[in-house]
């Protein structure tokens, strides 16, 4: 299901980041870093989540020189259970909210809501925001890490960040084009250490269902990016795509979770980065500035989401997969 | 924030219970009741409750005479973490999807997404699902009931079932005239056995937002109904909106939870019915049976959810809520 917006536009973003998004390529395009720890002087994992998502929104607010009173709603999702960090986050906006969930696809999900619900011209704006925390991901769908214990190669490394994006109806130089809502794919995998595989089947059909449904080639786009599927991700999804929808993904393709880190010096994230602030740490920050600069038009950005059940896996069950897609274009004046 | 809708419509609903409900006083709206266990022949009660979610939506296409092909989105979320019921049930439908959260709210969330989206004419339908089981909430939100333990006099049920709704851009008899989406709200409750003081203050700013935004008195409405405060709770609402907002809940006000289950027969649901399928066993049931049969003509439902996480409430967080509410109203020929 594909729909071409028709008023939906991009006024601004923010990003903060963690310590281990400091070394990023991309760092520069980070509104702002937290260098210390994993607590940002907070007393539980869980509220250091909650304020990089809470700061994330003040900064956007600030940034686009917006009262609190002016949004008319605020979209987001996280990966805590009952996505808590959001709704701690949002409690005190004292802003209309809806709660959403796509795992590590949630950023996209709702930039498609909101883009839609502009559309209808009942609201005038709506944030969307989500966040993620390496430390409470590990916490709540992995096993703590003993000592001596290695993870595999193909396991990615949860971003800590929050990030905002203010989606209006008022006419700026990006527009949000489309969306590509996502179907729910299941390929078979029970690895948990190995997301890359589970989400590039689902990239795929979205991929091929967005230039399906718009009547496109992959080479409409200067630049299609994924969300999380790390550098063994990505390879499958070329593999994958190439063989089952006869779509090339060349050099204009990449992948946000292959992107995020230096892999060189970050030695301890093996497979790259994910979570649903992967993709907007690259999204609303490189992708966006490159926009501006119209160093790119016309751009893909699909995230991806296992819908990973600790509970469901135990009892045997495969790891689900999601992903939504957005195209993004500069506005000719 | 309020929509008014323009295009959307009820085309049918589906109501799958569990055997707490067959003494419903609302039981002969339900489509089809589980009468024996908690498990339905699925080897686990979380595949239990996806089981439920997912014949809700075969149901609703058998009912509207609708092959999957024919719907353009699904719009799913329940209390499950990672709201697993909703994706494990929709695997297989091979239909878009967008996961929600608001907790028990999260039925009318759906509705006013899929409204909004409806309203776009980008799509022209929309399944919205949701589920609980008492057991799986059990399980996951408070601790196992040991031999002796007994919960006290305000703790809600949470209903078992499965429902689903279709909305659709084709005129039928009864329209989605409006939506509200409601804001997060912290009145300082940690008492997780007694959700019906946490919801009712959010329950009374939507009410009145509501109201306040279509310049309507309460009058204006033949049944207001929320959705899962309970006996006590809903007294809880009367009083506080009598005195913070001037809002009389007069005969015409009931709450789902209150109404759900034979309170005299089954004494040990002491204060009612909860879970985010809970107002819609009596929405999607009685209130449209009586919509149809114009008993009712213009209604305002208005779903509660407490956005509990045990995690923040260990940490000795509030206990926030959120409720949003929809009107429905008979189309007049």
């Amino acid at each position: 299901m594909t729909f071409k917006f028709k008023n939906a536009y991009i006024e601004n973003t923010s990003l903060i980041a963690g310590y281990y998004e400091k070394l990023s390529p991309y760092a520069k395009y980070f509104d702002k870093i937290y260098e210390k720890d994993f607590y940002f002087k907070e007393k539980s994992l869980e509220q250091a989540e909650t304020k990089l998502l809470s700061e994330s929104i003040d900064l956007l607010l600030k940034k686009s020189k917006k009262t609190k009173d002016e949004i008319d709603v605020i979209i987001a999702g996280d990966l805590l259970n009952q996505i808590t960090s959001s709704s701690y986050a949002i409690l005190n906006k004292n802003i209309p909210f809806l709660g959403v969930y796509s795992a590590c696809a949630t950023s996209n999900e709702s930039i498609i809501i909101a883009s839609a619900m502009i559309d209808t011209k009942h609201i005038g704006n709506a944030i969307c925001s989500t966040s993620s925390h390496n430390l409470t991901s590990e916490k709540q769908f992995r096993n703590p890490i003993e000592y001596g214990g290695l993870k595999p190669k193909t396991a990615t490394f949860t971003a800590t960040g929050g990030a905002s994006i203010l989606i209006t109806s008022k006419k700026t130089d990006i527009k949000i084009e489309s969306g590509t809502i996502g179907k729910i794919m299941d390929l078979g995998v029970k690895d948990a250490n190995n997301m890359g595989a589970v989400m590039a089947p689902a990239a795929a059909d979205t991929i091929a269902r967005h230039l399906f449904d718009l009547g496109r080639d992959i080479n409409y786009y200067d630049l299609i990016l994924t969300g999380d599927l790390g550098i063994f991700g990505k390879e499958i999804l070329k593999e994958f795509i190439k063989k089952d929808y006869n779509i090339i993904l060349d050099s204009r393709y990449d992948d946000c979770g292959a992107m995020l880190y230096n892999l060189e010096k970050q030695k301890e994230i093996t497979a790259g980065g994910s979570g649903p602030v992967c993709a907007p740490l690259i999204n609303y920050g490189f992708v966006y500035q490159m926009l501006k600069k119209k160093h790119f038009k016309k751009v893909l950005l699909v995230t991806t989401g296992a819908l990973f059940s600790p509970t469901f896996l135990y009892q045997k069950n495969n790891i689900l997969s999601i992903a939504h897609a957005i195209s993004l274009e500069v506005v000719e004046k």
